[in-house]
């Protein structure tokens, strides 16, 4: 992973749940760096959620903290004043106003988060903060996640190279105790927080929200983009909107991250083996294809067949079907990989179980649904569900 | 279970999927009985279902036909075809009009049934039916249930004792092939078709609707409910509207035997050792507290916890933030029986986790959750999600 010029990181064992192990990832940005965000949808959100949201209107970022093994959701009036905390000693720590500082936590909920350890360790670690850390950042944010995950594209803007990394943790929407997606995605490209914003909202839709692992929202999703704005110095001139020409590459690299990072998340579900990639064609819309395609993503039965690679066709009719959108079930048309099984309403006529099943024994499996009622089309990414998974997150509480 | 007047069953091995299994019911009616019935909500409703909607408005039944072993769902043309010749034999056999037949079918889908197979025992089925069958008819149409599913209420009318019997089959929505929810009902009181379908259409849904196993909704789901009118010869004068103060008694002996199959069903899903009732009180409204009281019952991570015996309400708060329905997170109250867990937002300041779990241990598990914005409340039902689940749906295809 390249350096991000005007970013700084570093980690730390603050003891926030267990001693000696690294709990606490700072960001620095040398100059107010342009941010942009989007959040969970959840009616519950964490108190960092509403914290970030409430700061993201100033528009202008200088630290981030990222926690684990607390997640600070559901403590109530508890919960406010330790994000007030956190953002008093990283504003202490880094010299900005406590408006720039944005904050994430992950783990256990329902617990009060002790604040007053954060002060202890953000003064040395922004000393200590430095450019190429990205992996050792990625691995300070997992919980459940069975590797660090990390992306990285180059873009030109205006004749200027600009680079964009990005961590990402979490197991989908899940985690014992429901832990968190969480992501942050930097680069040194110089582009005002609106124009940020609008790439962010527009970028999320195809990648981060087309992922489910189980259907389970958590309250701390957050996924961040910092400009640094450090390219001005090769040249690059600000960019104030996202319909700017010159922004044409950075936009494709970008959703091109986010999709990776999206994808490394389901990958890694909790007990997957497998991950399922949903393309639905022919909807009435695409916001009918998305809900068809999410149907299918989201149905147990769907993903146990998948985990016992069975061709199980009928359960995808089952979810098509449930999803309340428009289907007629006799243009119901639906392959495995390149294999098509069923076609106008019935079992293709050269349908062979052991070309559809060898379609299933594949790590990574295609499945297409063509609705045939109009030009909607939408694609989706899952997982399949395991023992390993009701294991997980039955088994105990972490 | 006794006797419902004018009634008469009979079960056969017609080799539908396997040889030598019962794999048929016939129910037959004296004379036309009245009829009402609901059906699964899919955009891919199963040939027997399609067959029903359009008899319906008929109005009458003689001969109901269920078979196991083959769900006659999406098999196209084939599908249609096959539920006219099952019609035909069954007219034949009983000497009714086609549009007097009622069907259900359960089993793999996909597979063309070979309704000729019918043809040859529905003639012997119909001269050996006897009123004195309703146990051995649940059996007929069980596939993974573990167990006949059978309830019997009575209730008066004018003063006339009447009988309400009724069986169904399926673990919730859900079984290898996605099987199915049928259940038959059938009572000796005088009420009309269009009176029994506004009870059968009120009652469904604080019953069979409030019921989920794995969210899962089949092309198949039935629920019939016949009124043989032979309690006429008692006396009861017939009912012709569903307003009428004098089905106040059978309204609610109806309901309660709605309930008690629907529960039957619960308790009985698939790989499900534990039964979840999910109380949602001070929602904005009914339709609110209910759809947040499915977003908790049809959670994974919940329905996980509750496997593991976990008191792990922090899902509880993720599935009533996920839901979409208005909450505020700092009124939130949660009980576990009678343990309250969290309040005001917060974990409740007298927890004690030993009280909780010792809930989490019983099979049966009550959890409420106060919203706290108004006088909206529901209940639904479900079970838990184990290991077994995922092997009875992942492990091989039946």
């Amino acid at each position: 992973m390249p350096a991000v010029r005007g970013l700084r990181m570093a980690t730390a064992a603050a003891g926030i749940k267990y001693k000696n192990r690294t709990d606490v990832l700072l960001m620095v940005f040398d100059k107010p760096a342009s941010v942009a965000g989007v959040f969970t949808r959840s009616k519950c959100p964490s108190a960092p959620v509403d914290f970030c949201r409430s700061n993201l209107p100033h528009g202008q970022a200088r630290a981030v903290v990222v926690n684990s093994g607390n997640a600070n959701a559901f403590t109530g009036l508890k919960g406010r004043a330790a994000t007030e905390l956190t953002a008093k000693s990283a504003s202490a720590a880094v010299g900005c106003g406590e408006n720039e500082v944005y904050l994430a936590s992950t783990g256990v909920i329902g617990e009060p988060l002790d604040a007053s350890k954060f002060s202890g360790v953000l003064g040395d670690m922004n000393a200590q903060a430095q450019p190429d850390f990205w992996l050792e950042a990625a691995k300070a944010i997992m919980t459940t996640d069975t590797y660090p995950k990390v992306a990285t594209r180059s873009a030109e803007i205006g004749g200027v190279t600009v680079t964009i990394n990005g961590i990402a943790k979490g197991a989908g929407m899940i985690a014992p105790d429901m832990a968190t997606m969480l992501s942050f995605v930097a680069t040194d490209a110089d582009i005002d927080s609106a124009a940020l914003q609008q790439l962010l909202s527009a970028g999320v839709e195809p990648t981060f929200n087309a992922v489910t692992v189980d259907s389970d929202t958590s309250t701390s999703d957050t996924l961040m983009l910092f400009a640094t704005g450090a390219a001005a110095a090769d040249g690059q001139a600000r960019v104030t909107s996202a319909d700017d020409a010159r922004l044409e590459g950075f936009r494709e690299a970008l959703n091109d991250l986010l999709k990776d990072l999206a994808l490394q998340v389901v990958r890694d579900g909790e007990g997957a083996r497998k991950m399922v990639e949903i393309s639905v064609t022919g909807a009435e819309s695409d916001a009918a294809a998305k809900k068809i395609a999410l149907s299918i993503a989201n149905s147990p039965l769907v993903k146990t067949a998948v985990a016992g690679e069975d061709a199980n066709w009928g359960r995808i009719v089952m979810a098509v079907g449930k999803s309340g959108e428009m289907a007629d079930r006799d243009r119901l048309a639906i392959w495995f990989g390149d294999i098509r099984v069923a076609v106008n309403g019935e079992r293709d006529p050269d349908y062979s179980e052991a070309a559809a099943t060898a379609v299933m024994k594949q790590e990574d499996i295609p499945v297409r649904v063509d609705i045939g009622l109009g030009n909607g089309r939408a694609t989706v990414w899952t997982c399949d569900l395991t023992k390993e998974y009701v294991a997980i997150n039955g088994d105990y509480r972490s």
